[in-house]
């Protein structure tokens, strides 16, 4: 197959997405992806997964573009994020050969034991050699769009990928990775600093490659207390943003919105909002004036319905969505779950959620 | 053994914990049993138990006994807390057969499946015949703790008792359960109700028997958003106080203070300080201040420090502790941990942890 090149992308001719990201008026509210796991419930989605292993998936730009576009063609969705994986960056930063797996969660074959094993990550990651399949992955993705919505890439944040590097997977607790933090400060210091920089780089190579807005997940902040986040999480998700924004000026690079999501992070909502993302994600926890209390007008929020909600009959969900987009208002504002999808979702109660969006949101403009 | 009766208990000698809890000016702040999962890191607590099955144990007044004394042997605490499990109740409500294991966290043997399930649950339980063997633990430990110190009885909440029901073990998500409320709320009320029944005799019983104060732990309330919370938990933990007190009342039986521990319940504090508990316990994301916002001067407050901090150096246990209890304040407060102990902890890190609330807690009232 021809190598599609990131240069004479299509006109995009839906940006309602970008523009509520920029704060900007827009016609109706719109409708991110309805995050990372929205292809799992879908057969086709499951189908093609099962072809090959997670790491291959992610590894081939043919699958992750078809693995991106067939939520798109079930539902009318505003964005499109890219099939990927976070933990492609602590996969680059190993020996290359260990990949991870995705069963339950996404499993890390061989664990930071202590200090003494970042010695045997790689000290700079050339994203363009190491990651460079997920940037074919981007270009050839927005191309396929042809300009009907945007594409957004994404990434997971320091500490989360220190999460699953030193736990090896899941943890309720987190707390062989909060150990290091009061143990080893130094050595996490470390970790997060060259997690930054491959990050900055990848995000920017993103960009590069097509990406239209960013996503940072900081997945794993709720294991984190209010002082841990602010010392420990924060000045990383900082340092992302403003050395993306500055790396891409300098690249000349066009600026996009970026979007971070802290989940469980309820007592950082005034700080996220103050630290250079255009977007705050909210998980559904919050409520939505008191999250517009504590970020002022700097933010768009993005978020925040239970995913589980879409157990609920269709009906309720139109209920619930019509409430939570009074709640939140028009402007400002990105229509989205307050977290990812279970694969035993029914898809026609993610298209009822989606279609109540259109509904109500269209509604308010008149 | 010859069984010891609920009554001519020795004297309380030590009433710091129960004045606290009351509100009430103590001479020094006060250390609760730095909770349940206290005495798992003490060798001489994992030789008890690996003498015989979880379930064995609970159902033993002698182990429980020893176990509920062990970490009280080897750190100057305020008050004791029963050793006994939150899944009692589910398992009374079942075939009185079935136990449940504890490896990595409970697992429950056989759980609920849909609605039809609940014809299954014994409509009614006998507190004194199904868990008589509870309050046989608690009279013989109060008896045995000689008024040292008081003696604290518990329980878990009816949704978090309903997960595991559901669930039929652990969960990051809750989603089995979750999808209850949204798609069977009526056979979700009915359930509750029913745990709520068991809990409130439950709770009187564990007075009756001798226990001089009682928490409630609603672990999974995190999952929760702030409606389904109102909708569905905060409901049963106000009915469970006021049923409580209006029984113990009715019975003859000593007021006791009341705990309520609703983890991740960031968006409820407000609501819990007026729910009828003397004591709101604080996980580690809650900020003190705000807590205090919050609560007003309505409730003692129960935390909050991380528990990951007691893998940090002894001196930053202390700076920590120090830091915590300045900002809390000395009237009603009960210093202690924001969740239980992890296994692999040091026990000296707890006894530093136990120290420094002594120390900076008695320095305070010079």
């Amino acid at each position: 197959m021809e190598q599609l090149k990131p240069q004479d992308f299509p006109a995009l001719k839906n940006d309602t997405f970008l523009r509520a990201a920029r704060g900007e008026e827009v016609p109706a509210m719109c409708l991110c992806g309805c995050m990372r796991q929205a292809g799992q419930i879908l057969a086709e989605f499951r189908e093609t997964r099962a072809a090959q292993d997670f790491f291959a998936s992610c590894r081939s730009p043919e699958v992750c573009c078809e693995l991106t576009l067939q939520p798109l063609r079930r539902f009318p969705l505003d964005a499109a994020i890219i099939f990927s994986d976070i933990l492609v960056i602590p996969q680059a930063l190993g020996d290359g050969d260990s990949a991870w797996s995705r069963g339950g969660g996404p499993v890390f074959p061989e664990p930071l034991k202590g200090p003494e094993d970042l010695q045997k990550l790689k000290p700079v990651v050339d994203v363009s050699e190491d990651l460079g399949y997920v940037f074919r992955a981007i270009t050839l993705t927005r191309h396929k769009i042809s300009g009907r919505f945007p594409l957004i890439g994404f990434t997971g944040a320091p500490w989360t990928l220190m999460t699953y590097m030193i736990e090896g997977g899941g943890s309720n607790t987190m707390s062989k990775a909060k150990q290091w933090l009061y143990q080893h400060p130094g050595a996490s210091t470390s970790c997060w600093q060259l997690l930054t920089d491959v990050i900055v780089d990848y995000l920017v190579g993103q960009v590069a490659a097509g990406a239209q807005a960013l996503q940072v997940f900081e997945s794993h902040a709720g294991c984190l207390g209010p002082q841990q986040f602010a010392d420990f999480s924060l000045p990383y998700l900082r340092g992302i943003s403003c050395r993306v924004k500055k790396k891409l000026k300098a690249d000349g690079l066009e600026q996009v919105p970026m979007i971070v999501f802290a989940k469980d992070a309820h007592y950082a909502l005034e700080d996220l909002s103050q630290s250079d993302y255009e977007v705050v994600g909210l998980d559904w926890t919050i409520r939505p004036q008191e999250a517009r209390e504590k970020t002022g007008k700097r933010v768009t929020l993005q978020g925040n319905l239970d995913p589980c909600a879409l157990y609920a009959s269709k009906e309720n969900i139109e209920e619930m969505v019509k409430k939570m987009l009074e709640a939140f208002g028009c402007r400002g504002y990105i229509a989205n779950l307050g977290h990812g999808l279970y694969p035993d979702m029914d898809p026609e109660h993610v298209g009822a959620f989606i279609s109540a969006v259109h509904k109500y949101s269209e509604k308010k403009e008149n």
